[in-house]
């Protein structure tokens, strides 16, 4: 249908649209993390994905497993991750969407069991240990060859996101070159960030992996990364500083091939989430999202023409994560293709790492064309030690 | 949670929100019939509406009922809606989407029954057999207090155009005194529409019907009409002019108490679907859609800045039509008020059909303060017959 | 130069590239009337239109004698029009942007002297008097082949409508069918517009006689208008009744060969000067400040996203203003055919006092399909009496 | 009059005001230099600039000699610079807008006259030239304290920028931290500006100059450069290689103080000239021209909803142009404060230099507090040799 193509919810619709063909059986799908993303993918599978069937949740929080018994009628609660691997023995599926810190040490113990995995991003916030994950994967796949693993880059089951690759491939910008695109949080007076900003691998790994896994799948996923440099203030939150993250930070992705990319972060917007990219090519321009928009309405006011826009990225991205929770279930289901591949998840983490590395030292880091870093990278005070070290 | 209040899909949210209060009983449905509208209300209800059971669908098309039987994984399926009505002994609601010349028939059945009804619009192209649901209505609720029956108006359900209303409702725009409403359609080269208008009730019946019900939601639904006149052409399609409809119409409403209504319907529209509403007051002015937009990208080529828009209304209105699904099935469990009263779906059928009335003589039509017509109406060679004269 | 065909200062650049062409005598100008639009005149003559040079103005008023006196050197100033007729031998043209109740006999008296004429709009509230300037100008024409006379009306000479008019011209949009257009000015809550309803004809005739013209100018000249229907409100300023006048009106002209105009008047915008237009046409659509802006700057605040526009319609239509000096003075030195004839001049007082006709008494117009006036008018309370009982 | 404010052409009207108030004596003007944008000053102080009059203009070309003698009626014409200088007693400005390798020294010749100068941009490629052309004015301005000499940098004359800059200092934004700037020329398939690399400095130099100069202006002309780093590529001009030229380039500008500047700057571009500006401080944002637009008009068609831009600066800014004429006029006349400060354009040629030496260099440049840069610049191949050598 021509029309749906061209509509935000087209592709949720089309996943809809398989649901027709094949009825039959539901995912077996278990959600481990039932903090604020996480109890959102749990309404997800289990309200709005028809061909899924939340079996089992799993949080350390008590309090999240009690919203989960009067919330989800009929799915089994663990406060052990473990504990649940081991006695829901028809489980096909898993969503990880805990704290950062365990996801790959989750998404590794899961995919050793031949489960599906959808891990939230970012895998880790270390290179290393998201290597890791990949590697596990890389080797139950052997075992398990209708295995699916992805790392959940929401932008890319956006409709509007997807409109724009459509466009890409078609030919309509020519070859792309040069990529700008900014992930911009509203702010959050109550500081939240600032704690958080201990776990999350600093503003380049948290907010501009996105930015980064668009880069990669605008310019190809083999595009290979030749430099980056980064700087950055606190112009809201000083206190940053003792994480040794910032509150802005602008940085230069430079690929091989003549492919640039140019990142804006930050957690000062004042209208709300901030979130565009434009991708322009030899032959033309595709952007998304330069002009923010919420409802279709406009205000009109003695002080001009308002329009207000999402508050937050589960206000601009809600459809996304939607459609990634029908789209993962119909993959492994039917044993088609993912959208994107887990390697992907791995270089957005090495090249987030590399940009708040030179964020923070003001050097610009260096990479062959293999992709290898020339020269020895800062000493980090912070960040997450290889898995291997805790496992 | 504040974000939510301005990002599309707020009202949706917020009916699975109250899925999450009580997740227990689901509402037992079926739809009567599964054309195109039809069978997205069944898979609306069937996959996205969480409370709700789809536990029958009844057609005269066998070719749907197939489809049904393929899609719909354990709904029973009838060919003759009375049939369904006697054998559903469990039956709580019926979705009405069979041919708008059955419409009344098959909703004052059901409320007979005691059933909730949603029913599509209009209730009939004629204002008497309206009127007639609705009285069966009134006196179907002394017996079943707690019955629930509405017309859907998508808009109604649409989070831009629900924005709007908070905004008016907030004071924003001061009184409301004009609102210009237009519901446009893409060209359709096909003619499909030309058929269609036998049965139709005429381009205001069928498109405009829309705004005027936006109109009362707006002005208030104890608005009264004072005059209605409208002027038409044939631009497109000539052939129209048998079956005494145009393919582009502008009217004006006027009503009581200094509020004016100006309307423009279309088939003709080049780009898409092109539905939007400004409702102007004394101190501002609320616009819905004045710019429109499908997705949020913007093509940058050698002709200029293109964007693209929705083909049609449901690539406008899908995420309206499953707020529909949710919130009428969450009124008939709960026992809340539901969010348009049926008396408006009978006022726009009378507006609506004197205004097609105006369209064809050319004469003002004008109505007295409680509404009465002023004047007899033309003999109306087309229209639906009273509806005594077919049950 | 290919760009500046897109620029909005695209005209009036080229009227100065004629001026490349033939920089050597300069029109010698007169201004009638230095009022608020007198004196913008003026100064628009005198310093920005290079070729044309201003000999002298008059005005009752002492107080814009002496304000030209002060502001354009070497201008001799008069009280009376007839004098500086008589004095003033080298004059070759006349602005009149006096009282309207003068304008047709201002304009008269210079046409009969063989001057070139610039005439504010409206030519007069009366058809009858605006078709005797008009009958001036035949006559005047056979003993003066090259005069020049037309009617201000400045969004005929606006970058943006005339963007519109050639890309309908060039056939984007196919056959107009569907004119909307509105003139709707920001609030003033002074009530100046109150007292001005006495001489100014009524809405209709002050504001949308722009939107008559634009109708006329884009559907053809000859269109020949079959019926007119209007109605109104006093949303804010009731007082407006006394003098037969609305703040807020709608209404729809219908011309003979399927074409037709909707129409908004308005005294009560909040965000300022909103004048759009949109002419639809049976394969496309062209819009003209559908979604208005007055610089290019957005505003990012808590409150949402933010632009301003013009306050006023000569914060919209200044450049149109000097590009209409421009083009007037180039018309007459060079002999070339002015970009609008009077005869649409009268067409649109005739139009537009119908409308107001209408608003008034409530009944819809007709016309014969030589534009006759099939009935009798109303008895007109005010208004403006034929000009032989004045002159 | 607030209106006026908020209009395009504000700031243009406020120069024509103080044209009301001493409309007596005119400015001697000469213009030097008369190709494409020369021609234009030309005819911006000839004829839009009511308080100028040209009395000379001079040019090595012959044949734009001979079109000044067309053109600019009563206007001196001279081949050569000097001559001019000497024999025009009366003048008291210079427009200077020949070929940039000269602009310094002509602006030196006239600052010593003690003639008020208008210099196009950039003074020079070279910092220490440009600097010789401020030390020149530094000492001349001893001898004649009224002396104004500017660098024609047009944006600060735009009536966007400048209602911009007013928000921003109102306090709207809080304090600014992050501006990103872009100039992105169309596309020419000529390849002239291949050519036109061998002298313009580079795409920084040329092109992004504007955006330094926009950092400057928002974040205060005191503002202390830390650091800057580049990176680019030749994605449709693999030529410009031998130049050391890029056809798209992007850069990061580190001030002292917790301020950042992101570039972008391009000769790519598909649809027309996007230059555009967002300047994002600790309360809210202002942007410029991020969603850039030509005339007011919408084009509907099958495809969507499209509209066209400005195809190059000229059609963006020639409004600014003429506001610059008229405003350097108005103080040179009132002695009155000249709106931007000579040092800033020296400033803004050190940065887009060092800009532009990162770019070939891929090396990070870093400057200390007091702007002194940090370790020896790379040898330059191209660029202007010092002004000594050449005088």
């Amino acid at each position: 249908m021509a029309s749906s193509l061209r509509s935000p919810s087209s592709l949720f619709s089309s996943s809809l649209q398989s649901a027709d063909e094949m009825p039959g059986r539901k995912l077996k799908v278990a959600i481990a993390g039932l903090g604020r993303m996480g109890a959102r993918h749990a309404l997800h599978f289990y309200n709005l994905t028809p061909r899924a069937e939340v079996i089992a949740v799993t949080s350390p929080e008590l309090k999240e497993l009690e919203w989960a018994n009067r919330t989800l009628e009929g799915v089994r609660t663990y406060a052990d991750y473990d504990e649940m691997l081991r006695e829901e023995k028809d489980l096909e599926a898993v969503v990880i969407s805990s704290a950062t810190i365990v996801h790959a040490e989750q998404a590794i113990k899961a995919i050793n069991l031949g489960l599906h995995v959808l891990c939230e991003k970012p895998l880790s916030t270390s290179p290393e240990v998201s290597q890791s994950v990949l590697s596990a994967y890389q080797n139950s796949i052997k075992r398990f060859p209708n295995q699916k693993v992805i790392c959940g880059f929401s932008r890319r089951f956006d409709a509007s996101y997807r409109d724009a690759y459509q466009k890409v491939r078609s030919g309509v910008v020519g070859k792309p070159a040069v990529i700008r695109s900014q992930t911009c949080d509203k702010l959050d007076p109550s500081g939240f960030f600032v704690e958080y900003a201990q776990f999350s691998g600093g503003i380049f790994v948290d907010c501009s992996i996105h930015d980064i896994d668009l880069a990669l799948w605008f310019f190809g996923e083999d595009s290979v990364v030749k430099s980056v440099s980064a700087v950055g203030i606190t112009a809201v939150s000083p206190e940053l500083r003792k994480y040794n993250d910032r509150d802005n930070a602008v940085g230069i992705i430079e690929f091989y091939g003549g492919k640039i990319c140019q990142l804006y972060c930050s957690r000062m917007m004042a209208a709300g989430q901030e979130d565009c990219t434009e991708i322009t090519g030899t032959k033309g321009k595709v952007s998304v999202n330069t002009q923010p928009t919420g409802t279709l309405v406009n205000i009109y006011e003695p002080s001009g023409i308002r329009r207000e826009i999402p508050q937050d990225y589960y206000g601009r991205f809600r459809e996304a994560f939607i459609t990634e929770a029908n789209e993962f279930t119909a993959c492994c289901l039917d044993n088609t293709e993912v959208p994107l591949r887990l390697e992907g998840a791995v270089a957005a983490v090495k090249i987030g790492g590399a940009l708040q590395e030179s964020l923070i030292t003001g050097k610009k880091i260096e990479f062959d064309e293999r992709g290898k870093r020339i020269g020895a990278p800062a000493p980090r005070g912070g960040g997450q030690a290889p898995l291997s070290a805790r496992l």
